[in-house]
C-alpha cells in the first residue's frame, strides 16, 4: 500500500524533529512494509510570517486530503504579541476543528530506563502507563459566545462558553471504551458535575453509553481536581481516563510531566471512521516548540517518531510496523543512546540527528 | 476585645474536626488574648436532611452577620445521586457567592517532618511554600446561561459560561501582589490566553495592575497547562500563584497533593474590605468529607485548626495569636504526636480528639 503524509513541521524545534521523521520513513520503505510519500507545508508562526495567518486554505485542502497529518509543533516568544486570532496556535486549533479530530489520545508512559528522571519517586511511576483520552472539539476552546466586549464605563467583559452535547460525548466515550477493551478493561471519566452542567451531562451520557454497551469494562467516575490529586498521589491506579477538552488538557500535561519523559510521549488526534475505515487524523509530539534548543539539534525527536508509530498503528493499521518501530526506540534507549533531555548528566548526549539514525537503524 | 464565630461543622468528619477548634478556642481564652462566642449551624447533607437545602436562608443570614465563618467540610455518598441544586456543595458555593468571598487563599506548605510523606522526591518538596490565590466568585461556577436543553431529537445540550470582568480580575490582582509584598515578592498568573478570551483579559488586567501599582514585584505570566506540570515538575520556582475560579480548583488540589500534607492544609475565602477594615471571611480545611473515616476518631484537626488561625491572622489581625496557634502545630508534630494519615507506620497514631488537645496544650 502506499500513502499519502502531509508534514506541517511547524516551529521551534518542529522541523528538527520533523527530519527525523524523513530519515525513520527512508527506513520503513527499504523494509518494504508500505511505500510512503510525503509532502510538507506551513503551520503556526511559520505561516504567519508566509502568510500573514497560521494556517493557509490551500493548507487545510491539503490536510483534508491526505491519508494523514504529522505535525511538529507550533508558537513561539517571536509571535507572543500578535493577537488572539492570528497567533501560531489558532492555526493548530483550526486543524482540529475543522477535520473533525474530536479524539485527542495521549498515552502517559513511563519507560523504565528513565523512571529515576521523574520528579516522583521511582516506585510511584515504574511501569506507568496511561492511556488519556482527551474530547479535542467541542467544550470551552470553541463554544460560542467567546469574546471580549467594552462596557459604557470602559471596563470589559470576556465570556468564553462550555458546551457539551449528548452526541458529542457520545463518541469519545465509545473511543474510550475500546481502548480500555484491549487495555485492562478500566475507564475513569473525569468532570465536575458539582459545579458545572457540562459536567452533568458529561457523566449522564459516559454512564448510559456504559451501562448499554460496555458492561465489561470498568467505570469509575472522579471529579477533575481530584483526579488531578490522584495522578500526583497513585498515578497507576489509572488505565484509560476519559475527560473534556480543558480538563484534558491540564491533566494530560500533568499525567505526561509525570513520567519524566515528556520529550518522549506522542499524540494522536482522530476523526470519525469515514467509509473504508479510514479516519482523518493528526499526530503530534506531547511537548512544546522548545525555542531556546530550536536549530541547536538538542531536541529530543523520539515524542515525534512515536507520533508517526501511532500514526502507522491508527491510520494505517500497521500495527506491525507501529511495534516494529516502538522497539527500535526502546532498543535504542536500552543500549544507552541519549538526547541531553534524558541524558543522566548531559556529558555523552547525542544530537536530535543522531537519534532519529540510531532508531532509523535499530 | 470580643468575637463572634458561626461555625459550620458541615458532613462526614466535619463535626469532629471542628470539635477541634472548639478545644483550641477554649485554650485561646484562657490566654486572655481575646474572646470569641461561638454560634453552631447545619451546611451541606447535614442542611439537606433538615432542611430540604443545603444552606437555609436562616444560616445564611447569621453568616452574614458573624464575624468570621469556619467550615468543616461538605458532602458524601449519602447525597450522591440528588439534583444538582441542592447537592451539599451548593451550599458552600452559595456562601461564597452570597458573601463576596472572591479571594480563596489557599496555602501548600510542606512540612518538614512530612516531606517524606508527598508523592515526589524530598528535596523537589522540601522547603515548598505556595500560596495559592484562587478567584472565587467568577469564571465558569457561577456564569449564566448554566443549563441542560433537550433538543428536538431528545438529545441534551449542556452550557456553561465563564465570564470574568475587568473589576473582578483588578480585585484578585491585588490581593495576590500585597501577598506577594510580604513574601518574597514574586507573583505567577495562569490562565489559557493562548485558546480562551476569559485569558486574554485575565492576562491584560493582571499585567495593568502590576504595571500601575506593583513594580517592585515580580511578575510572571504561565499558561495553566504548562503550570500544571511546572507545578510538578519544579514546584519551588513559585512563590504567590494567582488564578481563575477553575484552574485555581485544580491547580491548588495539584498543589495540596505535593505538600504530602493534604490532611494539614488551611485556606481562607475573603471578601473585600468594608468599614472599619473588617471583610466577610470563611475558614476552612483544603480536604473534604472524607465519609470513611467519619465519626471514628481518626481525622486530622490540623487542617481545621490551621484554618482558625488564618481567621485569627486575616479576620481579627491577631498575628501575634496565629502565629501562637501555628507554633503549637508545628511544636506538636515536632514532638512525634501524629494521627493516622500522618504517622509513618499507623503504629503510636493518637485520635482526632488527642490531637486537638495536644495542639491546646501547646
Ligand atoms: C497549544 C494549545 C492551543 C494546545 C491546547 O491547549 O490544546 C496545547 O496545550 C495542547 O495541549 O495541545
Ligand atoms: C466542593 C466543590 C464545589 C469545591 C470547588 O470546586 O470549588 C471544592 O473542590 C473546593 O475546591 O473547594
Amino acid at each position: 500500500a502506499s500513502y499519502n503524509l502531509l508534514l506541517l513541521p511547524g516551529d521551534g524545534i518542529g522541523p528538527e524533529v520533523m527530519a527525523g521523521v524523513q530519515t525513520v520513513l527512508s527506513a520503513l520503505r527499504e523494509t518494504g512494509i508500505a511505500s510512503f510519500e510525503t509532502e510538507t507545508d506551513l503551520v503556526g508562526g511559520a505561516a504567519i510570517d508566509r502568510h500573514g495567518k497560521p494556517l493557509a486554505d490551500e493548507t487545510l485542502a491539503r490536510a483534508e486530503a491526505a491519508d494523514a497529518i504529522l505535525l511538529g509543533a507550533v508558537g513561539g516568544p517571536k509571535w507572543n504579541g500578535v493577537a488572539y486570532d492570528i497567533r501560531p496556535e489558532a492555526g493548530l486549533l483550526r486543524l482540529r476543528k475543522d477535520l473533525g479530530l474530536f479524539a485527542n489520545l495521549r498515552p502517559a508512559i513511563c519507560y523504565p530506563a528513565l523512571a529515576d528522571a521523574s520528579a516522583l519517586k521511582r516506585e510511584l511511576v515504574e511501569g506507568l502507563d496511561i492511556m488519556i483520552v482527551r474530547e479535542l472539539t467541542g467544550g470551552v476552546y470553541f463554544g460560542e459566545p467567546k469574546e471580549i466586549t467594552v462596557q459604557a464605563d470602559g471596563s470589559k467583559r470576556a465570556v468564553d462558553t462550555q458546551v457539551y452535547t449528548t452526541g458529542e460525548i457520545e463518541r469519545i466515550a465509545h473511543v474510550a471504551f475500546d481502548l480500555a477493551r484491549k487495555r485492562s478493561g478500566r475507564v475513569a471519566s473525569a468532570e465536575k458535575n458539582n459545579v458545572m452542567k457540562s459536567g452533568v451531562l458529561w457523566k449522564e451520557v459516559v454512564t448510559a453509553v456504559h451501562a448499554e454497551h460496555y458492561a465489561d469494562v470498568a467505570l469509575e467516575h472522579v471529579l477533575a481536581d481530584n483526579c488531578a490529586m490522584q495522578l500526583v498521589r497513585r498515578p497507576k491506579q489509572f488505565d484509560v481516563l476519559v475527560t473534556d477538552n480543558l480538563f484534558g488538557d491540564v491533566l494530560s500535561d500533568v499525567a505526561a510531566m509525570l513520567t519524566g519523559s515528556l520529550g518522549m510521549l506522542p499524540s494522536a488526534s482522530l476523526g470519525a471512521t469515514g467509509e473504508g475505515g479510514m479516519r482523518r487524523a493528526l499526530y503530534e509530539p506531547v511537548h512544546g516548540s522548545a525555542p531556546d534548543i530550536a536549530g541547536a539539534d538538542k531536541a529530543n525527536p523520539i515524542a515525534m517518531i512515536g507520533s508517526l508509530a501511532m500514526c502507522l498503528r491508527y491510520s494505517f493499521g500497521l500495527g506491525e510496523a507501529a511495534d516494529l518501530l516502538d522497539g527500535a526506540i526502546t532498543d535504542t534507549l536500552a543500549a544507552g543512546t541519549r538526547t541531553a533531555d534524558i541524558a543522566a548528566d548531559g556529558a555523552g548526549a547525542v544530537g536530535t540527528k543522531a537519534m532519529a539514525e540510531a532508531i532509523a537503524a535499530a
